[in-house]
C-alpha cells in the first residue's frame, strides 16, 4: 500500500480540549449566536426584538475548527445552548440540513437536558431527548436543531463528515414543523403556524 | 431537490445511551476483548499467557452498532479500556489502521487518563494525551491505539466514517514502534524491540 496513492495529504494530529461543564475550549474560540443573530428563528419575532432591545443575550455557541472540507475528514466540536426562552419558546439553534443531504451526524450529550429536533424534507419529524450520556444519531436527510429545555446549559459533542456542508436557508424560509414551548412547566411540541409558508421554495 | 435522487435510503434516528462513568450502554451490548483475545499484543507474550492462565481478565470493550458501512454514515460508540498492566506494559487496545487509509477519526475522552498512540505507515509516531474533556483527532493514514495509564477505566466516545473499515492485520504483524510502560510510577514510551520485524509485509 503506497502512501502516495492511498492517502490525501496528511494532517497533523489535533488535541483540542472542551470543558465538559462549559463546552468551551481553551484551544479554539467558539462562534457565538446572540438574539440579534436570530431574527425570524423564534415564532414570536416581536418578542425576540423586544428582548434583544433590553439585552442582546447569547443563545448558543459552537465550534468550527476549519478542517478541510473533504469526505475523509470528520468535523467535530461542542454545541452550547444557553437556558432561556423567547415568549415561552425555548432557546435553540437555527437548525440546518446538510448540503450533502444524505450525510449523517452524531451528537453526544455532556450536560443539560433538551431535545434534538429532526425533520426530513417530507415533513416527518421526531424529537430525540438529550440527557447526559445520550447519543443521538441524525441519519442522512434530516434537518436538526438543538433545543435546551432545562435550567443548565445544554452541551453536546458532535461529529460529521467534514464536507457535509450546512444548508441553513431551507429552515430559515420554512421553519421546523413543530415548536418546542413550555406549558405548565414542561416542554411540549406544538405545530408551527408558520411552517411551510415558503415550501416548494427549498434550496 | 428530490429525495429519490439526492438521498441514499434513510435510516431512522437512533438514541443510544452510554453511561459516561462505565462507557456501557443499556441499549446495545459491548464487544469484549480479554487477555485470551490479545495473543502477541503485549511485548511480553509469556507474561500475558501466565496472567491469562490465572484469570482471563477483561482488557477492553467497544461498540459496533452495525450501521451500514457507507460513506454517508458515521460509526460511533465508546471505547472502554480497563486499568491494568502486563509485565509493566499498560492495558491497551489492539490498534488498527483504517482500510480506507485516508479516513480520519475523533475521540472525546469522558473519563480516565492515558494516551492515543498514533503511527503512520512511514513509522512517524506521536502520543496524544487523553484526559476528561480532551478531543483527539486522528488524521487519515494513522494507526491508533488507546492506552490506559491511570487507575480508573479509560472511556472515550469515538466517531468515524462508517465505511472506513478496520485493518488490524498490519499492526498485528508489525506492532507499534513504541511501547507504553510504567517506569518509576509514570508512563514512558520506549522503543518496541519487535517493531517492524515483518515490515514490508503490510496489507
Amino acid at each position: 500500500m503506497s502512501t502516495a496513492t492511498a492517502c490525501p495529504p496528511l494532517l497533523a494530529p489535533l488535541l483540542i480540549r472542551f470543558d465538559p461543564t462549559t463546552g468551551l475550549s481553551p484551544d479554539r474560540p467558539a462562534l457565538q449566536r446572540r438574539l440579534s443573530d436570530l431574527a425570524g428563528v423564534f415564532v414570536d419575532e416581536t418578542a425576540r426584538q423586544a428582548r434583544q432591545a433590553i439585552n442582546d443575550d447569547l443563545v448558543y455557541e459552537f465550534h468550527d475548527l476549519g478542517l478541510p472540507e473533504r469526505s475523509e475528514e470528520i468535523a467535530f466540536g461542542t454545541s452550547i445552548v444557553r437556558a432561556g426562552q423567547v415568549a415561552g419558546e425555548y432557546f435553540m439553534t437555527k437548525g440546518h440540513f446538510h448540503t450533502i443531504l444524505g450525510t449523517a451526524e452524531v451528537y453526544y450529550c455532556l450536560q443539560g437536558e433538551g431535545f434534538l429536533l429532526l425533520e426530513d424534507q417530507a415533513g416527518h419529524w421526531s424529537a430525540q431527548p438529550l440527557r447526559p450520556g445520550s447519543a443521538v444519531y441524525v441519519p442522512g436527510g434530516q434537518a436538526h436543531r438543538s433545543i435546551n429545555t432545562g435550567a443548565k446549559t445544554l452541551i453536546t459533542f458532535y461529529a460529521f463528515r467534514a464536507d457535509a456542508g450546512h444548508d441553513y436557508g431551507t429552515i430559515a424560509r420554512n421553519g421546523f414543523r413543530m415548536l418546542c414551548v413550555e406549558r405548565d412547566g414542561q416542554p411540549e411540541f406544538i405545530p408551527n403556524p408558520r411552517w411551510g409558508s415558503a415550501r416548494g421554495n427549498r434550496d
